[in-house]
């Protein structure tokens, strides 16, 4: 598509902005726009206004680096929370998930991304060391690692259980095996290895 | 997806904003607005005052209905385009459609939409009285009909027909057949038949 066809500069200038977002095609940029002029005009400002406002006042809470409208965050500040126990987390997205289980009550630390030497990542541009502070200065009684099984996730969770280890408090990982759902069949033969080490004993509570 | 998981009210309505789009789910809205995030300030700005601005500024060619920044549009305005044809088109899509064929020359002609009782639009609803202005008016040669081949397209085609009939002026519809690259074999019956009953004299010059 040339710039050449847009009949208006306010139309094109519109779509490019769209069409940079990851995953958006001009195509699907321009079928956007044009439903946006179909909306009041009312409507289209809260629209554009939400990003301008997000990007201007958005926190990130100083104690587990999550996303925030306040200081600390409402997660944190929670006192129904358990607050002996941190589950570190690669990114806000992965905070969203474990929230969606309704399975953890505890608190969490956005680490911000995980060490990835060939994206030029290192520990120093993660927040680990804040980490390493609020596990010793807090009555914290267990780190959850919940990073991602790749080779990146798991040279930040030995860097991370290193650093933590003279703490002596518990460490623990999240449990890798076959998903819910899934056929053994079409496991991949490491996950099955590591479901079967780790196996567990079966109740009737067994979820 | 809960509402609940959101740690930010701010995140939650820039997601909520984007998930109103057509097309665009929450899983998407949020992947976007993370995006979003972690461009400077002063990006997010542009990219949501796109809109706002299009919304506010924008005007329609009082000759064409095209989207435009100006009250006749840059085609209606060019001496160097043929004012004595008119294609006829559904929306402004189309005519960004045909620009960029770059096979067509004249002007345009932007109804607003076809009619169509089951969605209660009738020709009152399009911009048809002013096409019969234009076409009588002006020195106008030859309208031609470029709408959907659809039972509405086919409907609004011949009550623009009648209308413009006393007119004597030249009315053509663009060719239907089998597309470029298309086999015959899985052509459908009306369009193979039709594309043999307008068959065109094959010449050297054929593209």
């Amino acid at each position: 598509m040339s710039s050449q066809q847009f009949s208006s500069s306010l139309l094109e200038h519109a779509v490019n902005e769209f069409a940079k977002l990851p995953g958006i095609g001009r195509k699907t940029a321009l079928r956007l726009v044009l439903h946006l002029l179909k909306l009041p005009e009312q409507e289209v400002e809260i629209f554009g206004n939400a990003f301008i406002q997000l990007r201007k006042e958005i926190v990130y809470c100083r104690v587990c680096h999550n996303i925030s409208d306040t200081d600390v965050c409402h997660i944190c500040s929670n006192p129904g929370r358990d607050h002996e126990t941190i589950c570190v987390v690669e990114n806000i997205k992965d905070v969203m998930s474990i929230e969606n289980t309704q399975q953890f009550r505890g608190l969490y630390h956005v680490l911000g991304g995980i060490i990835s030497p060939m994206d030029g990542i290192g520990p120093g541009d993660l927040e680990i060391e804040s980490l390493i502070q609020r596990a010793s200065t807090k009555n914290v009684k267990e780190i959850i690692l919940a990073l991602s099984t790749t080779m990146e996730g798991d040279t930040t969770n030995f860097y991370i259980f290193r650093k933590l280890a003279p703490l002596n408090i518990k460490i623990t990982t999240i449990a890798r095996g076959i998903a819910i759902g899934d056929e053994l069949e079409y496991a991949d033969e490491v996950t099955l290895g590591r479901s079967i080490l780790n196996r567990v004993e079966f109740t009737n509570s067994f979820k």
